[in-house]
Parts: C-alpha cells; sequence; structure tokens
C-alpha cells in the first residue's frame, strides 16, 4: 500500500502557469491519478486525445471549453466526465490556483 | 461531457454509517469515479478484492487499516493506491465525515 501527500509529490511544469503532479503512475496497472494545477488567469488551451478523463475539483474556481468557447464552471466538489476525442480546455477564472484531479488510463 | 456536482448523486448505502456515491461508471469505458462517506467512529472492516484502489481524502480524518490493525493516516489531501487482493479497510477518527475519492477499474 502506498500512501502519501499530495502536495509532497514534485509539481512538474506543463506550460507557464500549469502544472501537475502525478500522484499514482508506475506502480498502477490501469489507470492513473494525477493533479493538474491552474495559476489565476491561465487558460488550458482546448485540446483533444483518444484518451477519457475523470476529473474532481479540489479547489479554485474556473470553466471548462470546449472548441466553441465557455461551456460550464468548476469549483470544488464537481466532477466531470470527458469522453476519449472530445474537445476540452480549461480557464482559471478565480485567484487561487484552480486544482483538480485528472485520471486517464495507461 | 458530463459535469455534476458530486453532492447532487445518490448516496447509497453499503452497511450502517457508510455510503457511496457512484459519480462515473455507466458512461465510462475503462474505470469507475466513486465517493465514499464513512461516519465518525465507523469501521469499514479489512477486506480484499483482486482489483487495486486509487483513493484521494477529500474531508475528514482516518486510519487505513490492515488484517494486522492501523497502518497510516488518512486526512485531506493525502492519496493512497492499494494493490490488487491487498487487505484494506478504514476507519472513521475524526468528528465528521471521513470522505475520500476512490477509483476502480471496470
Amino acid at each position: 500500500m502506498l500512501l502519501k501527500a499530495a502536495e509532497s509529490v514534485t509539481l512538474e511544469p506543463v506550460q507557464a502557469g500549469i502544472g501537475i503532479r502525478w500522484l499514482i503512475k508506475d506502480d498502477a496497472p490501469n489507470f492513473a491519478m494525477r493533479v493538474i494545477e491552474i495559476e489565476p488567469g491561465v487558460v488550458f488551451s482546448p485540446h483533444h486525445h483518444p484518451y477519457e478523463h475523470e476529473i474532481y475539483v479540489l479547489e479554485g474556481s474556473g470553466i471548462v471549453t470546449n472548441s466553441e468557447g465557455d461551456v460550464e464552471d468548476m469549483y470544488p466538489g464537481v466532477f466531470l466526465y470527458v469522453p476519449p476525442d472530445e474537445v476540452h480546455g480549461y480557464r482559471n477564472t478565480g485567484d487561487v490556483t484552480l486544482k483538480f484531479i485528472c485520471v486517464i488510463p495507461q
């Protein structure tokens, strides 16, 4: 059994103002658990890939976007399912870091 | 894309003082996201099964246990990887509901 504090895992840069912590990856046979952190005002541009996301918002506030613009509000306690190949992006609209769990297959 | 508040999903009883919300299940091809909620003082007895858990603690405090007793503290921001077939249980040692995300393969 592995137990750790998420904050103890290195925040790796994705792009300016966006980082990722790979909480569970190498030990796991089927899916990986990460935390994505987006600074205030920063946009994670809409993109797509052939695998799904299962997301749970931990802190902060923002918007999930698709190729046409804003879609719905993200705030703590909200979960999202993004199917494979669906366009999605994020925008932090608050004044603190937007943090969410994002699980992907592996 | 599916986006909802976790609190809007029905809390289904598991046993007295323990409930589960199935956040993402039927839409998802590879793994399911649930929230487990354990009331203060309640024990989820040690058990095992042939699939892994990926866990992230949201609220409350408790202990993760194995067949020999207490193992480590659970508190918000802690994540756990429980490998397939490993014995694990939980005990809420605080005075509020212990809530954690628990992802399983499907």
